[in-house]
C-alpha cells in the first residue's frame, strides 16, 4: 500500500480511531454524561459513522456550514460552538427547521437578533469563560449571566439549555497533573456560575464541557452534563506532550516522501510543508539539539503504517512545500531519497482540514467535507 | 457586494494585482531577464490568463501537480522550483512529453535516477545554496557542482540549464537595505559558482533568482537571466513589514465577520481563524502594546474592498475558525457585532491556499485549482 504514495498523504489507522471513540464513549457512559464529540477534527461524514453505529446521537461543530454538512448526512442534534455568526441567519434558520440545534451566544445583541429573527425552536448555551480568555462571558460575571439567561427566557422560539465553556489552556499544560488542576478548576467556576442562576431562579441549568485534554486525563465528569471532545479521535504530537494520549493511541500520520538529504546539516527535505501539515508549531526537548520549535514528529514506515516515533528527529521548519527534518547520523544514513518519511502532526485537526482525505491502512479512501 | 458576505471570504482587488503584474513585467523587461511568475501563490488558471495576456509565457509551480494543472490550461513551459521527488515519475514522464519541462536536481543519484527513467527530454537546473540553508548544494562547493553538472552532460534527455537558487532568507529581512544587501550577496555567489563551472568547461549556464523581496527591492538585474517571484501578484503583511511593496500595493484581504466583544481585553473576536488564514505568525510593533506576535494586520471596509491599515490592531490570536483582534478603545466602540473587518494576510500564499477561492471586488468568483 506504501509503494503507492507518490505525494504527502494522511495515512489513518482506523482501529486506533475507533478504540479512542470506544474508550471515550465508555468514559461518558460510566460518568453519565451526554457525548456530543467535536466534528471539527475529522469533518468526515464516514468517520462520523463510526460514532453513529456505537449509539453517539449529538454531535458538535465550529460552523454553520459544517452543521449543514453533518445535517444532510442524517445527524439531528447538532451544537455549533462558534459565537452566533448573525449574518449567516438564513442558513441558521434553514437548518432549526429541520435539526435539533443548539447555538451559542455571550451577548444581549446576539440574543435579541435571533429573537427577531429565528423563525424555528433553537437550543442556547451561554459561553462561559473560565480562563482561557478567548470568548464568552468571565463566569465570575454572575449578574450579567443572568440577566442574559432571563433575555434568552423571554424570546419565544429560544430555550436557555445552559453554560458552556471550552478550557482551551488546558493545551499550554505539559503533564497531567496540570490538565486536572485546570479541569478542577473549570468545574468549581462553572458550579459556582450554575449555583447563582439557581439563586437567581433559573433551574435545570446544565453544563458542557469540551477540551481533548481533561475528557482524555480526568476520569470521572460528576457535576457535568455533557463533554464535547474532539481531537481524541486521532490525538496528535501535541497531545502526547500534554499526556492525553499514549504513542500507540495516536490515529494519523502524514506520509512524505523523502526529496534530498543535507550531509552538512543532518537534515533530511521532505515533501511536506505548510499547505499539507500547517504551520502549527509545538516547542519540544530533543537530544542532542535541546529545546526546539517542530512542526511534527518523525516515525519510520512499518508494514502498512508507521513505527515508533524516533525520540531523537523532528521537523524543524517548513516552507510551503517543503519540510526539513533533523535527525542523527544514524537516521540519515539509513534513509533515502525517495523513501517514505512518517510525520506525526502536531495539530491533526488543522492537518486533515489541509490534506481533504484520508486513506486507511487498509486502502479505505475517505473524504473531508467540502466546505468552501 | 460587502453585504452578501456572510463567512470567511477571500477578497482580491485585480486592478492591484494586474499592477503588480504589469510592474514586474517591466522590471524584467528592462533588465533583460526572462520573467519566469512563480504560480504557486494563485494556484488560479484565471489569474495565469492576466499574465499570458500581457505575454508571460514561462512559469514556475511548486509541485508536480500543479504543474499538470497549469499545462492543462496551455502553459507549454513549465519549472518545477522543488527538488525532484522520484516517487512521481509517472507524472513527470507525462508533462515531459507534452511540455518544456523544467527540473531542479542538487544529488547524483536524483540524476541517476532520471537518466534511467525520464522517457522524454527535459531542462534541468542545479540547486544551489546561497544562505538560505533549506535545499540545493552549496555555492562554495564548487567541485561537486561541476561534478553533477558533468553527469547532467552525460544523460542523454537531460540539458543542463543553469544554476537556480532560492533566498528565502530575504523573508527575515526588515528593511530594503537589508534585501540589498542579501541579493548582492546571492548574485556574487551565483557568478562565481557560474565562473567556476564555466572553468571547468561549461558554458551557456544560465542564473536564475527567485524572491519576491529581492524581485521588488532591486531595481537592476544584470548577471542574472531569469527571475521567478510569486507572493508579488498579491503582496502581504509580511512584504509591507520588509518593505517591498507600498500598503496600496497589497491585492487580498479576508473580510470576516464580527461575532464577539470583549471589552476588559478590547478583543473582537472574528469567524475567520487558522482554516482561513493559516498560523503563519510575524512579530510587529503595535502602540500601545509593543512588539506581538501577529496573524493578520486589520482594516475596515471601504467601498467595495477595504481601506487603509489600522496602525493600532492586530490579530493577536487564532484557533481553527476563531479569530482574536486587539484593537484601540475607539475602534472597540465602533466596530459592532456583524460587520466585518478586513484581515491583511501574513502570507498570501497560504491564505489563498486555504480559501480556495477568490472573490473579486467586481464580484467575480475564481477558483484555485483542485490538487487534492
Amino acid at each position: 500500500m506504501l509503494n503507492n504514495i507518490v505525494k504527502p498523504t494522511l495515512l489513518l489507522n482506523k482501529a486506533r480511531a475507533i478504540h479512542n471513540i470506544e474508550t471515550m464513549i465508555s468514559k461518558a457512559a460510566r460518568s453519565g454524561v451526554r457525548f456530543r464529540p467535536h466534528f471539527k477534527t475529522h469533518q468526515s461524514a464516514a468517520i462520523g459513522d463510526w460514532f453513529q453505529e456505537r449509539g453517539v446521537a449529538a454531535i458538535t461543530v465550529s460552523s454553520v456550514d459544517m452543521a449543514r454538512y453533518f445535517a444532510n448526512h442524517g445527524w439531528q442534534d447538532i451544537t455549533i460552538a462558534f459565537p452566533v455568526n448573525v449574518r449567516e441567519i438564513d442558513k441558521i434558520n434553514a437548518l432549526a427547521k429541520t435539526i435539533t440545534l443548539n447555538l451559542l451566544a455571550e451577548s444581549e445583541e446576539s440574543v435579541h437578533f435571533l429573537g427577531s429573527r429565528l423563525m424555528h425552536p433553537a437550543k442556547l448555551w451561554i459561553k462561559i469563560d473560565t480562563g482561557y480568555h478567548r470568548t464568552g462571558l468571565s463566569w465570575d460575571h454572575g449578574e450579567k449571566i443572568a440577566a442574559l439567561a432571563g433575555t434568552i427566557a423571554q424570546e419565544k422560539r429560544l430555550t436557555f439549555q445552559g453554560l458552556l465553556t471550552h478550557s482551551g489552556h488546558s493545551y499550554r499544560a505539559r503533564s497531567q497533573q496540570q490538565v486536572r488542576e485546570i479541569y478542577a478548576d473549570t468545574i468549581a467556576k462553572m458550579q459556582a456560575t450554575r449555583e447563582g442562576l439557581r439563586q437567581a431562579g433559573f433551574t435545570g441549568v446544565e453544563i458542557s464541557i469540551g477540551d481533548t485534554p481533561s475528557c482524555s486525563i480526568v476520569e470521572n465528569f460528576s457535576g457535568v452534563d455533557e463533554i464535547r471532545p474532539g481531537n481524541f479521535v486521532f490525538y496528535d504530537a501535541t497531545q502526547l506532550a500534554i499526556g492525553s494520549c499514549l504513542v500507540g493511541q495516536i490515529a494519523v500520520a502524514v506520509a512524505c516522501p523523502v526529496v534530498a538529504k543535507h550531509q552538512e546539516r543532518q537534515e533530511l527535505i521532505i515533501y511536506g510543508g505548510a499547505v499539507h501539515l500547517s504551520k502549527d508549531v509545538l516547542v519540544q526537548s530533543f537530544e542532542p539539539w535541546g529545546e526546539k520549535p517542530t512542526y511534527g514528529a518523525i516515525a519510520l514506515p512499518e508494514g502498512s503504517g508507521w513505527g515508533p516515533i524516533l525520540s531523537n528527529a523532528y521537523v524543524a521548519g517548513i516552507s510551503q512545500e517543503h519540510g526539513v527534518v533533523k535527525v542523527l547520523q544514524e537516521d540519515f544514513d539509513r534513509i533515502n531519497v525517495g523513501d517514505l518519511l512518517m510525520v506525526i502532526p502536531v495539530h491533526s485537526c488543522l492537518t486533515a482540514h489541509l490534506l481533504r482525505k484520508y486513506v486507511t491502512l487498509e486502502g479505505e479512501v475517505l473524504e473531508l467535507a467540502n466546505l468552501s
